[in-house]
């Protein structure tokens, strides 16, 4: 098996979904070793670095991609499984950015109140704890957290045309923001444009689910996936498959949307699943969905909807490929 | 220890927080056993039993209350705590009420389509096997899920004189619909009225995050609770707590509000646990919750925000007054 | 014709709708000249109060009734004429009450930010020019603007036995806060409670549209009304109609929502005052509709939907009341 | 004086801003007299045309350009007047698209339920009575409305190099869907991209605010225009000028989030007008606001701030260009 190794240089980058030209063009099966640079683009590397001062907004959650997938057509389902994550270095950054996040005004839910004070902290990364370290800016407080590493942020090329800002979560994936894309996952996407156009970045040592300050403890990454394409069956929203659960992701404002998406993603996945009238699905999944809230602070809130496995009939979902990815992964160990 | 049993008969019904006279003056310390009658009233009892012809939605959600508490004043803290949650019958039941639940229209989000079918499920309780049976009514598929029971409804007389519906989750706690208030669990209401005023019901015996379709496995419920009185500390919203968790839920329209809600009374609860300064309250927050949604469906959307007392520093909330209820509890068994 | 002049007293003031019993019982058909306090319960005097010092939240929006109209029951038609209104002090005051207001963090959509300047404005009452004059608070600027008097708060008690704060617009009235409830208006609510019981105040000697700081320019009102029962025909939510317009008010959260509610009764409206289909009664809404918010900072937002009559057939709604109120408006005059 | 004219032909039609090359390069100052499609790509040209079948919702919404403006450069403020604009057929069209509109579920606020009966309508234009033509599709009625020609669609190449579907409004113009857009209103449209970029279309004959069924009478319109630009200067949001009014247009989801925006745009724009300090110009604005709905139906919602100038002292703003450009309108005359 050969491995496809990329790691862009600056000039590379990507700042959007759809309007980039490929960086290289992939095999369905290709296994890729991609290392990406952290969303702050390494602005923030000590705790004097102020966001305000440092932080370009304009270039902001650089992508490693886009990659072009061969035979990849529009109604085409991507799926690419999250083999491995790694922290890339031994630090990473989070702050929060004035008038950015979801405990203050925003450009959206504009106020006329001061921003709250620019603020940066640095966690340091040990690889044997396998931990982040929490140190407190206005007072002594430390604590460990367990390092839990995921993407912000994988998407393919927009429909119609579009272009979005890779901050953006939408139909096509784009800045999710959630803790379930961690190693282990598969997450399948619809192909809007030839070639799916897919790219990640936005790594994550940690993150709390809501993403509440607006930036996670934000490192580079080193993302180990297999990329698999399935012909037709593309989902309206990114669906996501791990061992233990399926999920759906919807992202929209206000965030009843989100959720109503994801729920209505999620009543559809159940009917293919277990050839279910709408109302039975809806019903069903009603007393049996888990909804962990991923982002309220990007360009649209992204909501999951969540369903473990144990609870209902073992069937296979788009032909069982998350199993054959798992097996796949697990041989590269 | 005396047990304080109580099974209101029909004309002690409340269907409000506030607005009724005390069923039973209670001291601080006390254990109540409780029987609710299920959201419904009773009025479905089998598939053929549409809620349209049904269900009087004057009278749904009926409330096993309200209990005067001594002593309890405005500023104070109730703090009840849940020991055990036990089906009263052997049938639960699901519905969609016609422009009610998450993926329809309602008298809020109004729109001019046609209402989705009006249907009734019936789940068998199966306590042995500690399960419920879901059989669709569209086709043959059934399956036995987990029995997980919960109120659905907990909750003070609120502030300021108002007289609120018992399907209206708010600061006052209320129709909050979260799976977390089962067993095990201490909630902490500030009270707003002398007496506290409190009651409950809506009993359910499984219910998935975000109740989409309305509607969980509604039941008649056996509940046994410990009640007692903190002197002041009254939290602005609902706080809960568990062997392993600490919540606060908010309660509010759109659902980011109820999540910005939640995710300040909680950025406080950490800020008083831990001596934390606020931004670094909202920074370690940021990286540690996890935010369950609670229901979309009901007059307000509620969220919770939750966290793992493993993660961080050996506390004492409330004065360690959950621990001192939960061996009591245990004692009891 | 007999005219009931009433002046509250300060023990009478309402601060809910329900939960207070009535302080008059008046005759369909009758007469009333009402004198109501201003929102801030006369706590603001001069530049130098401060609302966070003198404001007490528990008791604004005093209220001037309830009165209970004999006849009145579930389901009637309430029909409130506006005859007059007239500034009752030589001035009007506004301010920006800490985390109260649309342009700032609220107890709904919390922040962390910190609060924007506690202020106060006066607004001299001009009675011979009409006018009312703004004087800046941070420099020289002064500008006099046309005293336009409207009634932030008319509303009948609640349904199904809650009682809501005078803050509170809904689907029975309350604080709507639209400029569209001045002299010469029909304001039409549907009856929940025997007599009604409806009850008016929070006097506007000039509002802008949503209200945008929180305050109008609140001032003591004297409010001369007319008082009609209808039997049956209650609306779903409020109805307004003056010379030129038919008017609908929804108030929820978040504000599409409050458009949807007024948006549908206006669809429903048109149904009945033409005879038309729903879908030809939506074509033809969506195309002559005006819509002006009313307020973005109450409990619930609302929103007007407005249709001129000089658009659409000559028509009477609930059998041409309105005009038979106007006229008998004129000859009082 | 020389008039630019321009019809595209289908190749040339845009159904994006950004993303697309100019169609041709002006110079500041330029007259256009430029013809657009309608918003269906006139795929309804009779009541027997259903939009299911018909309209190809990636071609809708066609602009007339892009237009590169010379020496246009971010930051810079492009100036549009509209002088004219006049049905360029005899017909309008209108149609609930399914799962499309205001009182309907849809791909964001999505439900379970069956779509609205899709159904058109066709407007007959009257010239001399200057009139459009209400026929029911579902029974007689029919009525004449008045025109009031408007532009749905006015917009320039977005930042961040996104590009985004002419069905958006947003920070960049776009399908903001305001009566204000008529003859006579000058449009401020901030600069992102060299050249400017800005398009056209989407006219309306009429349309009500909100734009409640999702489509107003669509036609295909000629719009005589004069394109201005000023150096610096860009309004964070859309401003928009005539003779009697100021506005501001915000544009976003939840619609408190677009009126936020445009509120603070215009709190911002009162500071420079009359020299005002932030809490005096929020105060002031509060108590003379006007706030049409423009659209509750796009992929943002768009709400206009507007103030009569009547109210306030006489200043101009942008140097005065609107009276220039309006006497340089009725020289054109």
């Amino acid at each position: 098996m050969s491995i496809v190794e990329f790691t862009p240089n600056r000039e590379q980058y990507a700042y959007t979904f759809g309007g980039v030209a490929p960086v290289m063009h992939i095999k369905p099966g290709s296994v890729l070793r991609l290392w990406s640079e952290d969303a702050f683009n390494h602005a923030l590397t000590s705790v004097d670095d102020l966001s305000s001062e440092k932080v370009d907004l304009r270039y902001v959650n650089p992508q490693t991609g886009p990659f072009y997938v061969e035979g990849a057509e529009q109604g085409d389902t991507l799926a690419i499984h999250i083999v491995e994550l790694t922290p890339a270095r031994t630090w990473g950054a989070s702050a929060t950015i004035p008038f950015f996040g979801g405990l203050t005004g925003t450009d959206r839910t504009v106020n006329l109140q001061d921003a709250l004070p620019d603020t940066t902290w640095i966690y340091e990364v040990d690889m044997d704890r396998n931990t982040v370290g929490f140190q407190a800016r206005f007072g002594d407080f430390e604590v460990e957290l367990p390092m839990a590493p995921m993407l912000g942020t994988v998407g393919v090329a927009p429909p119609g045309g579009e272009v979005r800002s890779s901050l953006v979560p939408e139909r096509f994936g784009g800045n999710m923001d959630t803790p379930e894309m961690r190693a282990g996952t598969t997450v399948f996407l619809g192909v809007n444009q030839e070639g799916a156009l897919f790219s990640l970045g936005d790594g994550h040592y940690r993150q709390g689910e809501g993403e509440a300050c607006g930036t996670a403890v934000e490192g580079a990454m080193n993302s180990t996936i297999i990329v698999e394409l399935i012909k037709g069956h593309a989902p309206a929203w990114p669906r996501l498959e791990n061992d233990e659960c399926w999920m759906a992701v919807g992202s929209s404002r206000p965030m009843e949307d989100s959720w109503r998406i994801a729920q209505v993603e999620m009543v559809r996945w159940y009917q293919e699943l277990f050839d279910l009238h709408q109302m039975d699905s809806y019903q069903l999944l009603s007393q049996t969905a888990e909804v962990p809230v991923a982002n309220v602070v990007d360009a649209n809130y992204s909501i999951v909807v969540k369903t473990q496995k144990a609870l209902v009939p073992d069937v296979d979902a788009f032909g069982g490929i998350h199993s054959e990815l798992r097996n796949r992964a697990r041989q590269m160990k």
